[in-house]
C-alpha cells in the first residue's frame, strides 16, 4: 500500500475542505484519530458524499506525511479523475457500446490494480469499479504499472459493493462473481451482453455480499489446481474470453 | 535481476568445478573478466555442457558477492532442478500426455518468470524453457512469485533458441510465436496438439530466430491496442485458451 513516491499533499482543515467542495479529485484523507469539531464533521460528511476513503490515524502518521501545521488533517490529491458509477454506465450506453466493467472486491495491491487496468483497457472494458473502503490507493506506481491505462479507463469509486451491484443490475448489467468453485466455466457464460466481472482478493476471494447477489458465479477451468491464479492473470483470462466473444459474435 | 536474498554461494575454482561435475544444479557462474588458465577453461567448458549461464564480471562484483578468497570464480547454487529439453519432451509423451511447453525468449524479469510458471502449471503446461543467455535467475523471489510452481513444472535450460526449436519440431511439437501482429488469432490456432508457446521480451518481442522458424505466429485480439499487454498476463490468456481447448475437445 505504501506508494514509492507520495502523491501531492493537501494540508490542513480548510485546504482539504475547499478542495473537496471544488470537486478536486482526492485519493485519500488522513484524519487524526482524536480530532473532532464542526470542521472535522464537515470533512467526514463531504468525504462520504464524494466517496473519498478516510483513514483515522495517530499523530505520528500525520507528522510523517508532513512537517507543516496539519491541524489533524492531511489528504493525498489524486492524479486521476473519478466518475459516478451511474454516469459511467450511462455514458457507455449513450455511446452505443455494450458495458463491460470490472469490480475489484478487496484487491489492495497497487501493482495488481495497475496491471488489471492495463488489461481491462486492452480488452475493451470501459470502467474499473473500486470500493472506497478496501482498494489500493492509485499512486504513481499503480499508474506506471497500468502503462497509463488508469488515465484512459473510467474509474468509479463506490461506498458499498451491494449498492453498486444494485445500480449495475438496475441498468441491465449482469454481475458475474469469479470463484474457484464457480458453477459456470467462464467460456460457457455469455459475456457479449452488458457485464460486470467481480474479482476478489487473492487470499479471501470475493465477499459474501457478492456471492449472494451475483447473477452467476464463474470459474476458470484449471488443469492443475494446486493453487489459485494470480488475480491480475485470472482477470486477464476472463477479459480475454469477453473480448474474444465480443469480437467473434 | 537483483535477487532480494542471494542464492547459496559456491566459492573458488575447485568447489565450482566439482559441483558442476557432480551434477549439482547451478543458477549462474560469475567469472573474473581477466581470469584465465586451464581451470578457468575447464569451468567454461563444463558450464557450456551443462547450459549454465556465465557472467564475466570485474573484481568488484566478485568482492561484493563474497569476502572469501574467490580465485576469480563464484557461483550461485540453484534452488531448482533442470531437465534436458529432449528428456522433458520424452517424459511427457511417455506419460501419455500431450506436450504443452512455454519458451521464454528474453523475459528477464524475475517476477514475470515466477508468475508465468504459476499460470503455466495451473493451465497444464508441463515445461518452461529458458535460454541460458537471456533469462532471469530463478531466485527465491521468482519461486515465491510462482507460489511454488517452479518446483513442480519441468525447467529446461537451452543454450540456443533455434536449436531448441529444432528439437521441439523433430519431436512433433508445433512452435507458436506470439506477436502483436501475428496472423492467426490465438483462438483459431489448434492448441490441442503438441505445442510450445513462445513469449518474447515486453519491449522487443520475440527474436528474429523465432519469427523465422515458428510454425505459426499467433496474436491476442485486442479491443483497444494502445499498448501491449504485460507478458505474464498475455501468457495467461494463451494458456487459458490452450487449457480450454484441451478440456473441451
Amino acid at each position: 500500500m505504501k506508494p514509492t513516491r507520495s502523491l501531492p499533499l493537501l494540508i490542513g482543515r480548510k485546504p482539504v475542505m475547499e478542495a473537496i467542495e471544488q470537486g478536486k479529485p482526492i485519493e485519500k484523507i488522513f484524519l487524526l484519530r482524536s480530532a473532532s469539531g464542526d470542521e472535522i464533521n464537515q470533512i467526514k460528511k463531504l468525504a462520504r458524499e464524494h466517496h473519498i476513503p478516510i483513514s483515522q490515524v495517530p499523530v505520528e502518521k500525520l507528522n510523517n506525511l508532513t512537517r507543516a501545521q496539519h491541524q489533524g488533517v492531511v489528504a493525498w490529491a489524486s492524479l486521476l479523475q473519478y466518475v459516478e458509477l451511474q454516469d459511467a454506465i450511462s455514458l457507455v450506453v449513450d455511446q452505443g457500446k455494450v458495458p463491460l466493467f470490472v469490480l475489484l472486491d478487496g484487491v489492495t495491491d497497487v501493482r495488481n490494480v495497475g496491471a488489471i487496468a492495463r488489461t481491462a483497457w486492452c480488452c475493451g472494458a470501459q470502467g474499473l469499479i473500486l470500493p472506497t473502503s478496501s482498494s489500493a490507493s492509485l499512486t504513481e506506481e499503480a499508474i506506471k504499472t497500468s502503462a497509463g491505462a488508469l488515465h484512459k479507463i473510467m474509474l468509479c469509486r463506490i461506498p458499498s459493493v451491494p449498492q453498486a451491484i444494485d445500480v449495475l443490475r438496475l441498468n441491465g448489467v449482469q454481475v458475474l462473481g469469479t470463484e474457484m468453485k464457480g458453477s459456470v466455466p467462464v467460456f460457457e457464460s455469455d459475456l457479449t451482453i452488458p457485464s460486470c466481472i467481480v474479482m476478489g482478493a487473492e487470499d479471501t476471494g470475493i465477499s459474501k455480499d457478492v456471492l449472494k447477489r451475483a447473477d452467476q458465479l464463474i470459474r476458470i477451468p484449471m488443469a492443475n489446481s494446486f493453487d489459485s491464479l494470480n488475480v491480475s492473470v485470472a482477470t486477464g483470462m476472463i477479459l480475454y474470453e469477453a473480448a474474444k466473444q465480443r469480437l467473434t459474435e
